[in-house]
């Protein structure tokens, strides 16, 4: 069974998880799956945005639980399978953001525990006005403490704290409101919505949204003087660019740029 | 003359600051007497949600103002008190965020300058809809330097700057927009909606809330690698209790968990 | 030519960038000026807040490309006096957040790439209903890197990726949702919108709003325990000076202030 398709049109990849009845469950499997695709795209230039969404009836539904819950069986209870299931996991997130390439979720359905936390993670998100979202770890006794590093790094503190120890759902709007995704749409028009937004960033100079993205993580974590320091450099490199000189050239001139 | 109330039902320890003639001042007194409730509350497994409150007329109007003059009188003019006082109103804002369980603010009257910082630390907050917020120090010549400190870590920076130099009171609604509030209510619903939020986290696992809300402030401060090494760890240790193994069979079982 | 003009009333200094043809870019004069005026201000304890706006059809519509452009024709192809620019313009944003005095922008037609950077830098901002805001670097192939900066420290994380990566403009209305402005008005108020901002804060104490301005964002790059320690400090200072003691007695008497 293959855990993942993957369509490539007009520089757009779209990634969809394949395993439905398990709710695209980030099992062991699926998390080498993913991150496999991610290190083959990183390396695929003519690839300049991803979409990532889940095919059945919701986008994810966190861990697998029954996957977990047989690690027990180790003399260890389970202790350095957790350990390393968890660390997989998580370079599976810090993968998505050290991705040269922007990274949309496709929303729909649920996107619970660690599907909430992929959610959070990716660059964008588009969801299905009927999705629910939840880090609803704590209702089985298990707090999402994972998934908290990204949704904390996206939404306001209080409701951080209210989703994840209350187990709230909330719904497309109100995560739109709380900054947890970009947009959402109908269900029919999903679909059009995300790949919208892809083409947008597409169509851009490759290499200008390449150096954006991989400063965007890093400065978001140092303090504002480092952080211009770095961003400056940035600029500079950019600008050393060929296409980014024929770029400003064009707008001064009022023509479209003739990129390479 | 108690200056604290406390009713506990159902694991919820209700406590009330019961000062209405001073608004609640955070007072010497005040502070020690909350200081003191919490650390006996962090030791006692049967509660599991605090609820902070005040009665009469507001929440809480911020520091003693006649107090603080009075500590004029010392030869330093009341450098040393006035150390002493900051540094005892920031451990006892910190102590809300190390105690074990979740407290969450019941908001009424008015929640000015530490009465606002009170708010903006607890972990969450109900507030009754005709509330006004304010970190107004600022109109009698006193910035609102620690309250600062909390709120800007709960609400955008240029809505933060403008509270704290206009002195601008704020309602509700404009609150619950910001962030500063989880929730607000009619003035008769507020003590029933605020206990409606802690019994959705009473029914959690304990041990689960508690693992998570130790790290929700931890992790804040971290690097995303280092929040995402050290909350895998908590998630690992979360793993080993024999209740969420229970509270995870269960749920693959389709029946309630039987936690101890 | 005369890049800014300056008028003082009522302890507000309103600058403005008197560029218009170019629609107020940041060239190396307009950089220069700016840096320099602002350094003047900071010397003069009758001026309590700064007023920012541009003269014509916008604020500002960032670097002054052609300036950039004509940099390439260095040996070097301009990487030192591109690496000099945006050091400089890294230099005037952060001396706007170092000013003693609150500095508001005051916003209309356009603000774009580092003339967006210029509005989320500024202490506040007040803009006209029809104003566009946009991190459109992207479009041409230059990624507003530093803009990102300040940017990414006013509003929600997916938002700022989104507009740093499609170019995408926002509406005022948009730009107050997400945190980048503090109000917006129409067109005819405006100006009278933004002064009446400016005039409650000139109505301070100017010491308690200085040591609050030098605080806010000192404090904001501190752990929260460091952030107590050192806000604690600045409440003892603010204490101990002679018109805080008036404001406070003042304020118990239900009196108005005699400041010095």
């Amino acid at each position: 069974m293959t855990l993942l398709s993957r369509d490539v049109a007009d520089h757009i990849a779209h990634i969809e998880m394949t395993a439905p009845t398990r709710l695209n469950a980030l099992s062991d499997a699926m998390i080498a799956a993913l991150h496999a695709e991610l290190d083959t795209i990183a390396k695929d230039d003519t690839i300049r945005v991803v979409i990532l969404s889940g095919s059945g009836k919701a986008l994810c539904a966190g861990h697998d639980l029954k996957e977990m819950q047989a690690g027990r069986n180790a003399p260890d209870q389970g202790a350095a399978y957790f350990k390393d299931l968890f660390t997989r996991c998580a370079a599976l997130m810090q993968r998505i953001q050290t991705l040269p390439q922007p990274v949309i979720a496709q929303v729909h359905g649920i996107a619970t525990a660690a599907g909430c936390q992929l959610v959070a993670t990716c660059d964008m998100a588009v969801a299905a006005e009927d999705t629910k979202f939840g880090v609803n770890g704590v209702n089985i006794g298990l707090f999402c403490a994972t998934p908290m590093v990204a949704l904390t790094r996206n939404i306001p503190t209080k409701s951080a704290f209210e989703m994840l120890t209350t187990g709230r759902f909330i719904d497309a709007k109100e995560a739109h409101q709380l900054g947890l995704i970009n947009s959402y749409a109908s269900s029919e028009n999903l679909g059009s919505a995300t790949r919208e937004l892809a083409a947008k960033i597409a169509e851009k100079l490759p290499a200008a949204v390449r150096y954006g993205k991989a400063a965007f993580y890093a400065q978001s974590q140092m303090t504002t003087q480092d952080a211009y320091a770095f961003t400056g450099d940035v600029m500079v490199t950019n600008m050393q660019d060929d296409d980014t000189n024929e770029g400003i050239q064009a707008f001064l001139e009022k023509r479209p740029p003739n990129w390479s």
